[in-house]
């Protein structure tokens, strides 16, 4: 489905993925696709055994997959330990974006005169780039995108379209920023004088570690006064809210829609499914999993998977039941009575 | 409460609406109102039987109505058989945004040379339209909106201000993006390989059909090989989360802050309330209704009303029966011993 | 942790808060930080016990705290009532941001001829304000925003980067916008004909009270044909829905992701958690407070606090109690059958 810019060899792929080829070497590879879509230049591949009953019939060039499933395959082999590993190599090898950068300041961009840029960024037409930001060598800044004062982003970081990373902010290398993302807006913190609110100013600003992603439309806020900290390699879906003085741990994983509440901690390698909520000031650690729309009221300290609420039926069974849960506690109280009379 | 740029006598109303006048058609009529709220140049409307009680005291100009409510109107009437559907066709009328365009680029847009523009196209200031891409006549691209390489707009669709259409998206007609959404940022996809993820290139695109729309800050994300596929008349409010090759059937909507996982496929004339969640790889049938909030984990196959979840009591209660929640397998399982030794 | 651009001694401090100095008042203050990271010329605060052990250890140059928590404090004290508010007046005297503000129009803004301007306004690159707009004395439109035709900004109200509001909408003093969210995108309403969509076009616009702040891509959408009506002193977090034709009270707070679906009433000071949904057609009245994630679907009457939902628990443990949640009708008619048979 898609086609890179240069024309490869199978053999050249399977060099690239360090993967064993396995037949001819010398098909040229243009892209790759699904083991159904997939044409004579492309590569296809298995990552799960569900995807097996497809390969007999496949016309792709080549397929990457375990060892263990090459048997009936009939074409040229790509054979990795994890081809799901593969697959994603292989897609950055045919991702069209970083053929299109052009290195320089457009014309329409509007930089200070004192930020300071490493060699070969690219910033489009509208970004803005305020006093004192630098930013390091092959960093890409996308269409309208805003980069507040004294910010930092490190080496070969990409800000798509629309981005807004605000003032005092520091971004790591290789982070990716989709398109509507805000890094560092005010974290909402307000003291109440009995009849009104008044602005906790937000002095605090938001680190994010090499090798983030952050999705469309999320929002990470700056800190009260120490910093929000994204650890290195986490990755951030869209529609994401982090808190002030939210910290995330290395490597670990949000889906989009989570939300989480301020100064909460997020060990390292976990995994927050699509919507989950995770109440402020609590910490979580190492290894955490919750499923998807749960709700975390309390610190989680053994690793494992957590979940909350109830899955879906249909709404009339659910109404009564849904009753019920306002009457649980009566229920509880009246079958240990019962069971009391039983003796 | 608004007033058309130009004046029309209700009798002029009645032929745009297919409505039967029933009274004097000369009244000038220059804008829509509620029964309370209207004037004598306004139309007025009652959409359902709770509206009938200020039908009597109207000062309206006109009252759309359908033909069984007519009895107690003091006013001259348009009666139809759908009065919720003229009131639409009536506010289009009075809709001041489109007599605002402006055909011709606003020469602070930044347009590349080969994009393929269209009769009447209007692009505000601040848009930048890169290369390859192609722009249908009467297309509208609002400030400082964003539309990516070789990304289609079909003919007569509006994006309003700081829209965000990255490259390769294909966008039907008379579709309206709404400010801040992005349509086409990448898919969340990563590798693992034991310690640290890997970006899977996110290789496919977008394809929304005709007469879609995308509310306020949105987003959309393009397909990991295949597309991302919405279909025709599809309307997807403020907050939403559609995630890599997710499919959703002509005439669904989806009310705000619904998420969607992968590749899940949402049926024809589905709709989902506020705040719906969607697990991925899943399939809702044509007819699926979800109500505000529920989380759905498993495919649908029967057309209906769905829902989970718990509504809210009052804090103290709901605490009560919360932990019992956490009892329920032992609290039934208890209840069958009982039951048991009743014999 | 910060710094002021200007330099202040402990007495200047305490007279601008309005405290009670004890001990010496000389010492030169250049920012505030917390009891453990404070130097000799920052300003440390105690809100509340759970800081108090922190306290004898301070380098801090003074601490702001309550009259009853100044014992053991062995530098100079600020005393307050409310400490926390003196910690929020604090932290606006270290804001670096209005520091930064030039007054004037920057030459790559787009600004309509008939705009109207106050003293000192402030607008940043790319920034684009359509005809008809009012903006009044000292507001500041950051680098990307966009204020619609006819929409009035009142005095010292920010608009920080890439802001979108749209025509027709009244901000009233004092109001901050933080970056990406949408004030006046379109209500989400359509008529169904039986078989497609209608759009009703969205004549009414958003009215923002004094003293609002709007949190990062959060949306507020504008009403069918009444206003939004956001109260003064709302303040609204990051990823917030907000419906058309919604009332917000006075003084209300709402956290990050929360939904509101239209024409609901909210009275003044509520407080709505994160992710909290409310129905449409509503009524809350004051003094509400609605927990994290629960789900409104009936108007509240009582002031108090509401909750729904299940507190999140082992994966394990949730799958065996969440099948027993779809048998609760179940279990409570066969409980009432066993006490029945007792007599």
């Amino acid at each position: 489905m898609t086609h890179a810019p240069h024309s490869l060899t199978l053999a050249d792929v399977a060099r690239h993925l360090g993967a064993t080829l396995s037949g001819s070497g010398e098909t040229p590879i243009r892209g790759l696709a699904t083991l159904r879509g997939a044409g004579p230049d492309q590569v296809a591949f298995v990552t799960s055994r569900a995807y097996l009953k497809d390969l007999a019939a496949t016309r792709a060039g080549g397929v990457l997959l375990h060892p263990d499933h090459g048997g009936s395959c009939p074409v040229p082999r790509l054979e990795m330990n994890n081809p799901y590993l593969g697959y994603a190599r292989l897609s950055q090898l045919f991702d069209p974006l970083p053929s299109r950068d052009r290195a320089g300041i457009h014309p329409a961009a509007t930089v200070a005169d004192d930020v300071r840029l490493g060699e070969n960024v690219c910033v489009a037409a509208n970004a803005v780039i305020e006093a004192g930001a630098v930013l390091g060598s092959g960093v890409v800044v996308g269409p309208g995108s805003f980069i507040g004062a004294d910010s930092q982003l490190g080496e070969n970081t990409r800000l798509h379209a629309n981005v807004t990373v605000c003032h005092g902010v520091v971004v790591g290398k290789r982070v990716i920023l989709q398109s509507g993302c805000v890094i560092g807006g005010d974290g909402f913190g307000f003291a109440h004088d009995g009849s009104a609110w008044h602005k906790i100013a937000q002095l605090g600003g938001v680190v994010l570690g090499d090798d983030v992603e952050v999705g469309s439309c999320s929002s990470i806020d700056r800190g009260a006064l120490g910093d929000t900290l994204i650890g290195d390699d986490v990755k951030i879906d869209s529609q994401v809210q982090i808190a002030h003085n939210v910290q995330i741990g290395d490597h670990s994983a949000l889906a989009g829609c989570v939300g989480i509440a301020g100064s909460t901690r997020v060990g390292r390698h976990c995994m927050l499914g699509g919507g989950v909520g995770l109440s402020g000031h609590l910490t979580l650690c190492d290894g955490v999993q919750v499923t998807g729309m749960s709700l975390v009221t309390n610190s989680i300290h053994e690793p494992g998977v957590y979940s909350s609420g109830t899955g879906a039926m249909d709404n009339h069974q659910w109404r009564k039941n849904a009753v019920r849960f306002k009457q649980l506690d009566d229920i509880a109280k009246r079958l240990a009575r019962l069971e009391k009379r039983r003796g």
